[in-house]
């Protein structure tokens, strides 16, 4: 892997902020299912995605869950982020949803390189402006928009992700990620199927109307 | 006003760095009311409340507005994001809830000094840390808590900023702040009323009970 391509700010570091992150770097692999919370702090730091993916998820107090965003490839995202960033202070759990490799520098040595390099410190930035962007939409869908196009929206991200019209997905998996009820998404999506946006069977949910679904979510 | 206090990052600055913040902060005084959009470019930048309040406000398509967060006096504020952080892409409005004065540095001075100064680009990274936390605790309270939580979570709020029990508060101002109907909101006061929590005259909601206010928010 290089290093200059995946981490951008690789090249405005010293010889010697190089060889800390090269030394210090630590190569994970993440079995799918796999919980991790942001105040388990052995794992720690900024995390480069090889391969994979993984969901934050927010828990409420009586176990019900929501998806605050999702990481694939590629991405950068900072586990544990209340360690590295004192001001940060909710607790988010990253969940695997396949078999995911990861490098991560670790927060000690994050920690040094984003007091010691502007080009670190901003490469932050834009991450925590990018999770802030996902977030606020987050609120949006949340707050103005109806369940029919949250569920349109979530079979729409699915289908992109997978590759596929035909999702083997839950209505139980669909509620994990809206941060609703399993009731609530099955009376929703037996509307969507009845419309002709959707068909539904054991564990399947088929997309019928891509055209349609893409409509409801503007 | 020292500069050293309020910018926590000033004394980490060069001299010709600490020079060009001098030369080039503006101060702003910003009437009650008036309403600025991250747009604006006019108007952005890293801003140091003096003093006064402002709310920053998401707006639906049908124009239903919530609050995100407030901004009171000593806090730091990045105007207009998304041209200062590329990865920020969300449109906020700010508008004056009293009589502000607050300095800023211009958005192209903000964006030299995070360049290269870690300092600088750490405190950004504190502020978005916060601002970030702010809105995932939104999207906690408005997925998992009932109105009537909200509500008393406001009103204890408000009761804070302005130290005082009785306040001269709209039931349509709740709405706005919660991103709910004003019918809903005069619902839940009623509601509020009936047990003893609050009182309700024209124009003017009193807290009686804070303690179980208090206990509603949990």
């Amino acid at each position: 892997m290089r290093l200059d391509e995946h981490f951008p700010f690789y090249r405005a570091l010293t010889p010697a902020q190089q060889a800390l992150l090269c030394d210090r770097l630590i190569e994970q692999t993440i079995p799918k299912g796999a919980l991790m919370r942001s105040t388990d702090t052995d794992s720690a730091g900024l995390v480069l995605i090889d391969r994979g993916q993984l969901r934050a998820l927010l828990y409420s107090a009586e176990g019900r869950e929501t998806t605050l965003y999702r990481l694939f490839g590629g991405d950068l995202c900072l586990f544990c982020a209340p360690c590295l960033i004192d001001t940060i202070a909710f607790d988010v759990t990253l969940q695997a949803e396949k078999d995911t490799v990861c490098r991560r520098i670790p927060a000690a040595v994050c920690r040094t390189l984003m007091a010691q390099s502007a080009a670190v410190a901003s490469q932050i930035n834009a991450l925590l402006g990018s999770r802030l962007t996902t977030v606020v939409q987050q609120i949006e869908q949340v707050m103005w928009r109806g369940m029919d196009a949250r569920v349109a929206a979530l079979l729409l991200q699915e289908a992109q992700i997978e590759g596929t019209r035909s999702l083997p997905i839950t209505h139980e998996i669909i509620a994990h990620h809206l941060g609703s009820h399993r009731e609530v998404v099955t009376r929703t999506l037996r509307a969507l199927q009845a419309d002709g946006l959707v068909e539904l069977s054991r564990g399947r949910v088929t997309l019928r109307d891509v055209a349609r679904l893409r409509e409801l979510t503007q």
